[in-house]
């Protein structure tokens, strides 16, 4: 059994498709974000300005949240040492864990490694803990999303993306008495779109069904203390359970959910990804307690950024580049083939210092491949101007289109 | 449908069995290891000595990770901003794959948030890309793995644990040509036992079957350069796939893979788990780079963790507790039912500051409940005499069996 040559055939697969990753080897400069060190091998550096950070508002280099983390640090040392149960829970995951139920309006909190797992462990364990649960997913939701409720061995209906009348025909086709949850996202990430949450909301009250909705690409940055779409529209507490990520717009790493204190110990006491891996470091925690506080405060960041995102797809406007209209602070520019994406943005990086990574399938559908860029608050007027004037000259180079398909 | 009841009863029924979980909250001292302070509820605090920790060595307060990880976060931030291919591949990554997969002697490694995702990722993805794969799992194999083994689809054999005999009994029954992988632990984390590696290694080459071995209660501790039991017993060119953790001796958090460069391109270029999560923060990655490399140079804390072990071990035989008899750094203490195993445990805290989880069903079977304790260069003779005396104290007073059931 040849084990290595079905590898190699696997990553020869991904190849022909022009849809093998290579990762761009960088260190994002702290007191000069947006600009990073690129490494490019036998220990040459350039320096860079990264265009497709989920860093969103920078708070990965905001003084508060590195003086918490430095803090924490000295006081407390490097990692939980354990389980939440087993000797892991730290101080700060107590304190984080308040400061996020507070941030939604919920009754209780609880962190996981990452957002990823939040899902899977979440979704997952509800399905199993509801005997005969019909799981509703929006079709574009999250990889991690898919996987829990995959997971969750519950029976699943998709429904075409942010379509209310799909949605509503395959609840009313569905056995009344049977339990129900639906899963979606607030801002989608890759077409930077808003699913109709009143209207879900409405449908779920109708069909007695839960709601599960995923803000990770939202908290931070939407409401007037950054509790994401949910906040902005005055609905959080028509969601049973609000998701979020640490990794985003507060700039650390690791995810959460916010729910009812049933709810919560519930998946506590039952998820498999929650209760068997060593905890959040503390200093992880500590610099997310101190991000969400001042984001809490100050819609500084959160102005800005929009400011900029709508600068960038204006400029783009102006330019004849093919923007695709996003709802949101996400600007997708539109190539559609794999092999060009990765052209483009290889050309932008090694001829002009500029990062943004391509898009292609399977984190979007074939024949819409893209860049995307997610400018923020440390995005200044000469940056854009670059990046305007290196895409110009790209598009001409290499005859790309200037039409959304 | 009263969602919030059905939660409520599957809480009730955890209590019901004595195994419900509360935290204890705490913050470890750095520079006071294995010290921390209990957070009681309305501020009162007091300090307790930690003998439940899976920071084996004290690494999490160690000077050179801690100066490693000042120095990271000031120069590039708190959190990586992204997945790995689409902005978050920082160069502490890069840097702390080269140091993995040098430590284990193999071609390349990859990093996961954490080693619950390391073993979910890489065994379903592995089940996935191999058309009829069998994977044969110890039966005491941890969490993730199950997890990871059965989120693959492939077809599933359960050996008994570290039972040869029957292991190939079931590749013998098997069609010769399937694909087919071995999955299992090194250190045992609950009773702290052994796997019987060249013997697995014999079978895999005799079956044409490949080996994943989990060596996270091994990793820092065995081994010349802290490359675990395959490092110690010179096996580790024997097996195809060693996953490891930074979270546990190494102090800090994530996890990690090593294998040959074809099979870490599959999973790094398939593993939707590695794919759509962002990266471990660059400041934990500097972290655990200045871990693994001072334990690969000193053989201090190792040697430390051993007489501790050994040194607790015999005072508890010479008590007349009911050690379990363990191979390895890890001190089971036999009770055998959930209700006492958390009164013993709440005692020790609430009266003698001493802080060691219960642990009960599942993470160990029912009627095996233990304390478990874990003792390393920190822990001194005088907490040592202080445990002896406190766990005679609750012996007598509960009646608790002084043999092992």
């Amino acid at each position: 059994m040849d084990y290595e040559k079905i590898f190699a055939d696997a990553i020869e697969a991904i190849k022909n498709e022009g849809r093998y990753r290579v990762f761009a080897d960088i260190k994002r400069k702290r007191g000069d974000f947006p600009r990073a060190t690129r490494y490019e091998g036998s220990d040459n550096t350039r320096t860079i300005t990264v265009w497709c950070s989920n860093d969103y508002l920078g708070m990965g280099q905001h003084s508060s949240v590195l003086s918490a983390m430095h803090e924490a640090l000295d006081e407390t040392g490097a990692g939980a040492g354990g389980t939440r149960n087993i000797g892991g829970t730290n101080h700060y995951h107590v304190l984080l864990e308040k400061e996020l139920s507070d941030l939604h309006g919920k009754e209780e909190a609880l962190l996981f490694t990452s957002g990823y797992i939040s899902n899977e462990a979440t979704l997952s364990t509800l399905g199993k803990l509801l005997p005969g649960c019909i799981i509703y997913s929006d079709a574009l939701n999250h990889a991690s999303m898919i996987q829990g409720i995959r997971n969750s061995g519950a029976e699943r209906r998709i429904f075409r993306h942010n379509d209310l009348e799909h949605l509503e025909e395959l609840l009313q086709a569905d056995d009344p008495t049977a339990p129900k949850l639906i899963a979606f996202e607030s801002v989608y990430s890759m077409d930077g779109d808003i699913a109709p949450i009143e209207e879900i909301c409405d449908l779920a009250d109708k069909y007695q069904a839960m709601t599960y909705l995923d803000e990770v690409h939202a908290v931070g940055m939407y409401g007037p203390r950054g509790g994401g779409i949910s906040e902005r529209d005055g609905l959080a507490d028509r969601i049973t359970v609000i998701e979020g990520t640490l990794g985003k717009a507060f700039g650390i790493m690791g995810g959460y959910i916010t729910a009812s204190k049933q709810l919560i110990d519930v998946i506590r006491s039952y998820a498999s990804g929650f209760i068997f891996t060593t905890a959040l470091s503390p200093v992880l925690a500590a610099g997310a307690l101190a991000s969400v506080k001042h984001l809490k405060a100050s819609a500084l960041e959160r102005d800005s950024q929009q400011e900029r995102a709508e600068n960038l797809k204006s400029r783009m406007r102006q330019a004849g580049l093919p923007l695709m209209e996003s709802e949101s602070h996400i600007v997708p520019l539109f190539v559609g083939d794999p092999v060009l994406c990765k052209t483009v943005s290889d050309i932008l990086l090694d001829e002009y210092c500029i990062y943004v990574q391509p898009i292609n399938y399977p984190t979007v559908p074939k024949g819409k491949e893209r860049l995307r860029f997610t400018p923020g608050p440390d995005h200044n007027d000469a940056m854009m101007d670059a990046l305007i004037e290196a895409l110009l000259d790209v598009w001409t180079r290499l005859g790309l289109k200037k039409m959304v398909a």
